[in-house]
């Protein structure tokens, strides 16, 4: 268990937000995670970012996002694991309040896709991929997403309708989100006739891109306990990596990384995957949600997707993913996408999860990936 | 005092590195610190790169480096504050294992600048900057350092040649660091006929971009007792943050992140000026020389130039910079100069810096800059 407590969260909605800047989005963010922990200052701010240097032409986002929430001067730094950036900041923040050298830590994960100037979209999210063996040879995420579906549908036996479950779950979740990017209910019929994006990723597997941001406050847990009526506890807190290259993995069907992030979490925690309420995992493509669920232990390698068969995603099932609508229906911005994981978990403990609460949650899991799983940063958190 | 000590330094020359990736630079220093160490294995990693997105199309380089390191699936994060990004990973390392959640933890700075297919590295190098405020009006990194320079000039009095020392000194110690960028000596006379860059910046005011990568590797200090024959202690570190844009400080020629970084770090170290036996400080323009000598306490407003033009600055002076060179000779790759200069200030304390020795150092500090000057990162080392 860490010593280290979330006092406070905020987020903005995932969407195209054509007349909100970068620094904007953070800002508004940070604005009601320090509303809602009631302070007004913080001794360091870790950002994460994956793109707003290559879309925003904007590098160096400690500073400026410091100086423009009106926080000039504290330590801030941007901290980058591609589309993990939000679980990794964070993880950096545990760090820093666990040393004893920083009291308060802001997290802020923020991602600005629309209305950019810079390198087009589909090449700035290749950029988490391996540069020099995957996207230089044409490979792109979605592509990636797509060699993995490939890839499970031949070793398991399964085909694309199988996939549906998850892409329904996230739907019906977001569209009790307000917050959410997609708040339209989704049939496994039009599942089954998406459009392509790359086969056999469709339109309704493949999480949108958008921007947003969210942060959370965090203190040392003594300290929480003073400040704030609902402190929420970060039992576990760690990082993993894998080879950015899905060619170099012995498996590319299993998640190294994030099996082990999830493992020593759990050690950390004190808790096995059946403490696990529930469990906000990276569902950029309905495969990674498949492949998350086996790495974690909440299924057998190959029956991840039987899960969301069998209805056992759900809010009352045995583990319910994507209660805000998951990447899929809640929108997934990048860097920020960790946070709003984090933020997610923090209001189901809470029990201010609304429409989307899950009953009696205590303990929750957030894990962020980065790339196709070289990156895992894996977060419980409980009350 | 931090509980953090180095004990395995390694880097890379500065240079135009045509044949070598970022991958590969940044193993070279990794292999050469972990060989110093005597180990093979660490615990975390912290990439400090600030331009990779944008010139290599490679962001996630925390994952790519360990992999490509032999330290595959260990905890890795990219750690970017504009060209403060190598001390700012520092840093993250230090709370790494200030907070006992990570026992060994290496940090590398690297950049890669040469044979780039993206972003032109002048624009690039403005990411920096104020992306809204200050790039997108046509501000460079050398423009600012311009305006920096121009307004020193008028409001104390000083003209060109006053600057000259600065790079005399970082020339004449580069000429004595085989793995300097540019090892000829310079004359006043040269100096003050160089052609311009953004007058009155010339050729020999900026600091020349180059590829490298330097690394440490770092463990809690009783650790470090009994695996190194000649530990370093990280006696202080600090952030800082100021604003990104120049028209948004009250005073230009004030570097107040410098300052607060400067006085916390001292404090923490429990030193003052006077126990300084060396600063390697952000030279990226002659200007920023003369400013950090101000902010950090060793001249008054105005006077920093001074201590250049009276020899204060060289190897037997009062407080010597740049001692391998510095940004100016040394060369300046970007988010792996900070990294530099901690490996700099490491061999002048364990008297292994050769021709570039100062004799009898004992405490050294390292201060990198970010933009100009919107993030300041300031370690203080001692044996």
């Amino acid at each position: 268990m860490t010593n280290v407590s979330i006092i406070g969260i905020g987020c903005t909605a995932v969407n195209e937000h054509w007349d909100t800047s970068i620094r904007h989005l953070a800002w508004y963010a940070i604005e009601a995670a320090l509303d809602d922990a009631d302070i007004s200052k913080v001794d360091a701010l870790y950002v994460g970012n994956m793109l707003a240097g290559q879309l925003s032409a904007q590098n160096h986002l400690g500073a400026l996002v410091a100086d423009f929430a009106g926080l000039r001067g504290i330590e801030a730094v941007t901290v980058e694991a591609a589309d993990a950036s939000g679980g990794a900041a964070l993880r950096q923040a545990v760090l820093a309040v666990q040393s004893g050298l920083v009291e308060t830590a802001l997290v802020v994960g923020v991602e600005k896709m629309t209305d950019q100037t810079g390198s087009p979209i589909t090449a700035a999210l290749a950029t988490g991929l391996d540069a020099d063996y995957e996207a230089m040879q044409g490979l792109t995420a979605a592509g990636a997403g797509a060699l993995l579906m490939r890839r499970y549908m031949h070793e398991y036996g399964v085909s694309v309708p199988d996939f549906a479950g998850f892409s329904v779950n996230a739907h019906a979740n977001g569209a009790d989100n307000p917050l959410a990017m997609f708040r339209n209910r989704l049939k496994a019929e039009a599942f089954a006739k998406a459009s392509p994006i790359a086969t056999p990723v469709s339109l309704f597997d493949a999480a949108p891109a958008g921007d947003g941001a969210a942060a959370v406050i965090v203190v040392n847990s003594e300290k929480a306990m003073d400040m704030s009526p609902q402190p929420i506890r970060i039992l576990g807190s760690v990082l993993a990596t894998d080879t950015l290259a899905l060619h170099d993995r012995k498996n590319p069907l299993w998640l190294g990384a994030a099996e082990r992030s999830t493992q020593k979490a759990m050690v950390m925690a004190g808790v096995t995957p059946d403490d696990i309420d529930l469990f906000e995992l990276h569902d950029a493509f309905t495969v990674l949600a498949a492949l998350s669920l086996e790495a974690a232990g909440f299924a057998a390698p190959g029956e991840g997707w039987q899960l969301a068969r069998d209805g056992q995603i759900g809010r009352n099932g045995r583990i319910p993913i994507s209660t805000f609508g998951g990447l899929k229906a809640r929108g997934n911005p990048g860097g920020a996408t960790g946070m709003y994981q984090i933020v997610e978990v923090a209001r189901q403990l809470r029990g201010q999860a609304e429409a989307c609460q899950v009953p009696d949650a205590k303990i929750g899991m957030a894990q962020n990936l980065g790339g196709t799983g070289a990156t895992a940063v894996t977060h419980i958190l409980g009350i």
